[in-house]
């Protein structure tokens, strides 16, 4: 019981230093706008010019004559600029993509458009989560977003343990204290592909536990995965919503990461039953429906518009499209790698950090606390931004931790970024070290 | 005491019949393709065909080349179609068109781009009404949007009495009850100019008062000008934001209106000081940005730049750019008005109605309510669907009124329209006179 109430407090403390540290961040890239920053996890503009102005047109035009298909043009344009659909009018067109893409077999009455996928995550959490009872439940590090996006509609967050090994276990263990402590658990947020900020893959034998557990309980799993396609090498692993058989996985897709953020279109994708009920999930999607009326009454048309025409252009796949995209973003992982390698491995048995065969992130271990202080040092002198992984954090667990994105730059940024970040860690290293004599001496 | 009990369950049981009640009109709508319908108040799309592709395509370059401003065309680009400031890109655009088109002076760091003025209010109300206690005060009838936005995110809404002729001495006798009742008064919503759903103005001297009320009592005056730029004659009054002394008014508006529904961009203006105090001004302006971050991270970048370069093209105003519509409204409400006066002439001492001078929508007294019901059998034996003023409103003071929108239809409709509205009024009057005769005869 206690330990939850010290929990909570911990949250809404870490929240609203979360909240800040976004701006801290801003700030600092606004301040430091020659450092190299290794913090954003931005897709590229390496390729955004295929979506210049005369492109979008063309775009808009192809369609525009789908929608018409064969009739009055100027009607279907003036339906187009015109208030509409509050769930969207590409869910046909995005339900084909997730099929062909991800394999998840998603039907267009079940997809809701959102206005990027943030809006989708500020409906799903306080509908799922109406009582003050409520919890969600979130890896600890997690997505900011997500965190915050469940504190600003009242929802209750609780950080999945660190301290069991596997993380079937630990959802088990939390559902069961806080139902203990008269709390029920209604979702599990997770990212299972290259998590953000970890950069983690969840197995598909983790993924099916998780769903059998979830299943049997009524939890249900918010599966978000912004970067499933970007998978540099080895077999990619079933989205949770394609091995769902019990019916309790929504699955958050994003146009963010394979076309540009700009569009701002996310959708959120409901089971065909909830936990065996088809009419329980077209009432939760009535429901999401409802509250996103009041939010932003429905998506931009025009961007709609423009990925539904993105994807006629594309035969409804974006696996082409993002072909240049994932050849850069393996090749910056691989410069990230390498560089690592490179600077620290004469300090390998004190830094650690993983190999992540897919998204924009790797984690980093370093032998001291790296926090906001740190991000300011290394900005100013070593010209180079990171992300302590105690800004995603619900404690001080992570607190040795860096998030490294390496998407929104280029191998050269990479390289004496690194170089510039290992600069920085060999001074504190040092810095420790005779803190740690001193200590000894005195 | 308990006068506020029974408005508050009337509220929650009224609000969640009106959210299911646009429901109920877009199935109407869909069942009755061929009805005309009065009931929608959006914008007439007759004017749309010049936002066709290629004029986009020019628009975008047009806003490209400015924020280049001579400089490298591509890093624009690149930079329009990422993620980006939370307040949006087109601030200062905007705060120049509100000065030259709204006489609001408004500047660029004190304006919030938000994904239609609907996102605006989902984040004024509860950033505004952080307590428990907290209170927005709403019109009755009012804008279903807005009490379904407070709603959404558990904000209390009390509606003004119509007891009183005066607004400002009902706005006074509900803020002097609830803060007997312990509740506090944080924002008053208004819509000043051709009220939706009535049509109503507020003149001068009631704006001035009411100001002078909410600046001494620090509440704030949440004012939605949607149809201000829709004036069909006489002399403009100044918005609420443009005679606010105190520093109370927040200033919502969109360009649903002038430009197109689909490029969803609003906008929220705050004052100078917020009642005096600079600082206090730019924390909310703060806290709302922030609080938008986590529901749609910001505002597309792509329809922000197309609402941006229309305005540049328009040298900062859009007075010239809806010409063509305020023509075509204004035809149509005297279309309307002239109708009402050939149907009802013969029933004028039990039929009445407004005669606004702007915006989209006349209302219409009758002597019989005008219910669900009363919509099903219009839109079946008539072809014609008309909004029940009862949909808008907190108890059944508006039982007996209709909510006409001229917008969205052409002359030809309107008289169509009309008449067979009359048909039905006729039908339901002698059945009522017969009814009435029946339960004397008895």
């Amino acid at each position: 019981m206690f330990s939850h109430l010290i929990f909570v407090v911990k949250l809404i403390m870490n929240l609203s230093s979360q909240t800040t540290v976004m701006n801290f961040l801003n700030e600092i890239a606004d301040e430091f706008p020659s450092a190299i920053s290794l913090a954003a996890g931005q897709p590229t503009g390496q390729f955004f010019g295929r979506l210049n102005p005369g492109a979008l047109r063309d775009i808009l035009v192809c369609y525009e004559r789908y929608a018409a298909g064969g009739q009055d043009l100027l009607k279907v344009r003036e339906r187009l600029l015109q208030y509409g659909r509050t769930a969207g009018i590409i869910t046909k067109l995005v339900a084909q993509q997730l099929s062909m893409d991800e394999g998840v077999a998603a039907s267009s009455d079940r997809v809701l458009i959102t206005s990027g996928c943030q809006e989708a995550l500020a409906l799903c959490l306080p509908t799922l989560c109406p009582d003050p009872r409520d919890v969600a439940l979130m890896c600890n590090p997690t997505y900011i977003g997500a965190t915050c996006a469940a504190q600003a509609s009242g929802v209750a967050v609780f950080p999945l343990p660190n301290t069991v090994l596997d993380i079937v276990e630990g959802i088990e263990q939390s559902i069961h204290q806080l139902h203990q402590s008269g709390r029920r658990v209604r979702v599990v947020y997770l990212i299972p592909n290259f998590d953000n900020p970890t950069g983690r893959v969840l197995d598909e034998s983790q993924r099916r536990a998780i769903l059998a557990t979830c299943a049997r309980l009524r939890i249900v799993v918010l599966e978000d995965n912004p970067y499933g396609m970007f998978r540099y090498e080895g077999q990619a692993i079933q989205p949770m919503a394609a091995l769902d058989q019990g019916g309790c996985v929504i699955y958050l897709s994003t146009f963010s990461k394979t076309l540009a953020p700009a569009v701002r279109i996310g959708a959120a994708t409901l089971p065909e039953t909830l936990f065996g009920d088809r009419a329980a999930s077209r009432a939760l999607w009535c429901a999401l429906v409802h509250r996103k009326s009041f939010l932003t009454v429905n998506t931009s048309q025009i961007t709609q518009a423009i990925v539904g025409g993105l994807l006629l252009e594309q035969n409804g796949s974006l696996q082409q499209w993002i072909q240049p995209a994932l050849a850069w973003y393996r090749n910056n992982r691989d410069a990230m790698l390498s560089q690592l390698q490179a600077v620290f491995s004469s300090m390998s048995d004190r830094i650690r950090w993983n190999h992540p065969s897919g998204g924009f992130f790797i984690s980093v271990d370093l032998p001291f606390r790296f926090d906001a202080k740190a991000v300011l040092e290394c900005a100013t002198d070593y010209g180079v931004i990171v992300m302590p992984m105690s800004f995603f954090a619900f404690d001080d667990s992570q607190d040795q931790r860096v998030r490294l994105a390496f998407s929104g730059v280029d191998p050269q940024q990479i390289r004496i970024g690194i170089t510039s970040l290992a600069q920085y860690v060999t001074r504190r290293m040092g810095h420790e070290m005779s803190t740690l004599k001193r200590t000894h001496t005195h």
